[in-house]
């Protein structure tokens, strides 16, 4: 008898990763590929068929869990996750502990965090790849949260499937959903730990998951989390085909002094020209983090809607201004 | 005093508009705008914008208003409603009968009817313009019925600004809250009918606007609708630039007897590819409304998944095979 389908499913989808991997590896030992594991449903069952599908292959499999210390008894709590990551086989099974920041607020600080400890413990352990249990429900949410920006279509992009320095980071369940993920874990019989944060309200993400998304689903149809995470894969094919054709008409409308020509930039479609001039906003110095649509669209109208305006003030110190035909764009 | 903010904001848009029309309205004439009115709040403030404005311009302002027959009494309501046009200042002021198919499902066969009867009064009476009262809350729930077809940023783009044949159709109203429009009606004491659709659950729009929208916002926060309305305009631009990188892609991926090469093909970025695909099968005679984002993928897999595999069926008995290194694509 084989295994139960939703541990068949979790394993081919590690076992496509795994052979990804070992295809873009190219030096002569085993690679060591490690699991990011929270000790939840989602990364536990990462975990076991990690350690399964490594067996078979030519690589080590080891795993790491990240210790916020952001709650009481969080550092007992990971050294049972590594216990049971040894338990499965996993070797290195290390658990280790971060400090949270306060920068863009909890979320974003843990996750900043939690990646640079998993950034530095795949250098300390000469790691080649490092798998995060997302789920295509997660993407729906993330994608839900890009939305809400407000910020255009790589917003909408969510995660990819492929990510990080190198292509460290790889994500073998964005497209199974949540629901076989647990099922998975249930009939290992993994004992898994439910991380309060995940129906913690103060959570926009919590939130989403737990009342927004069902609400949408309720309102569209169960098809919502799948048509999300679609949106997600040809936003982020969208979004990468634009870039490439704004790094290239960024070469073509200056001139050979450098300078960005006006009427150049007027011929080129919206979605480009907007791109192009972030672009060259983002080359003089400002931070693209604080570089919002609104702005871009300001310095557009100095080519679309020309009327004598004055210097436009952007993040960064940076100014863009136009004259003589020319857009002027220079950290102040 | 000036009028009620709020009357303030929704004549401005208006008049916005209407400067357009006359901008691009270049015969002797003085033109004719009509505006679409269901009665509701939406469409009366445009209505009653629409008459005070007209009378300082050089253009006349009408109405039409459509009786779908669906409900019984709608013949009265729909005379009444063109009654209260004519109060208004409107001439023409008048009611048309429409009977609706069932093409789409109640709501798009209701929608495809009442343009149809629109267009029609825009030729019977040489209208140069038709209003529409959407509001940029209609916008967002237009993406997020786009979002959960999962079919790509064409479907996140909502409602054009501009649209119908000659750019007949205006909305002057997609850039403001539907909060707004409704005050400008209780300013100017304006009588309105609520559409029972409009909260009747069996329609997805209105389990949207009732539930899935109001959930997402205490979810994501109060600025979702306004994220939701600049993703459309972004998305639209995108798509647009998409289509036009397209079709030029299209022209240079054929050979010199027209057909599909395969190796030009590959070397597109995937978003332009499926893009090129979907033209090509479109102009073999499969039906666009049926052709769905598996079936260019199954087509890609002829790219860029080569393994000897066989016609791929499309819908409207189209075919694409892979034949000596060209893409061949034919109706059966």
């Amino acid at each position: 008898m084989g295994p139960h389908p939703a541990v068949a499913a979790i394993r081919l989808a590690v076992r496509r990763v795994l052979h990804d991997v070992l295809t873009d590896h190219t030096t002569g030992h085993e690679p060591l590929v490690l699991v990011a594991c929270s000790g939840g449903a989602d990364s536990m069952a990462l975990a076991s068929a990690l350690a399964f599908e490594a067996r078979k292959l030519p690589l080590r499999a080891g795993g790491i869990t990240v210790d916020h210390g952001l709650q009481d008894g969080s550092a007992t709590r990971a050294a049972e996750v590594a216990g049971r990551m040894t338990a499965l086989g996993l070797a290195p099974a290390e658990a280790v502990t971060v400090t949270v920041g306060r920068e863009g607020g909890p979320e974003a600080a843990a996750r900043d965090a939690r990646y640079a400890a998993l950034d530095a413990a795949a250098e300390r352990h000469g790691a080649t790849a490092i798998l995060l249990g997302h789920t295509r429900d997660d993407q729906a949410e993330t994608v839900l949260l890009g939305l809400a920006r407000g910020s255009g279509i790589r917003s909408l992009s969510g995660m990819a499937a492929v990510s990080g320095t190198s292509g460290r980071y790889r994500r073998p369940f964005l497209q199974l959903d949540r629901q076989t993920v647990r099922k998975a874990c249930i009939a290992q019989e993994l004992a898994v730990w439910d991380d309060p944060h995940n129906s913690d309200p103060a959570y926009t993400r919590s939130r989403l998951r737990h009342e927004g998304l069902p609400a949408l689903e309720k309102a569209l149809g169960k098809g919502v989390v799948e048509a999300l995470a679609r949106t997600a894969q040809l936003s982020r094919d969208d979004a990468d085909a634009l870039d490439t054709w704004a790094a290239d008409a960024e070469t073509a409308v200056r001139d050979e002094a450098g300078a960005l020509e006006c009427a150049k930039l007027h011929g080129l479609p919206p979605a480009v020209r907007r791109r192009v001039l972030r672009r060259a906003v983002i080359a003089e110095g400002a931070p693209a983090g604080s570089l919002f649509a609104r702005h871009i669209e300001e310095v557009d109208r100095l080519i679309t809607g020309w009327r004598g305006q004055g210097a436009i003030n952007l993040p960064g110190r940076v100014e863009a201004r136009r004259q003589g035909g020319r857009l002027v764009i220079r950290q102040g």
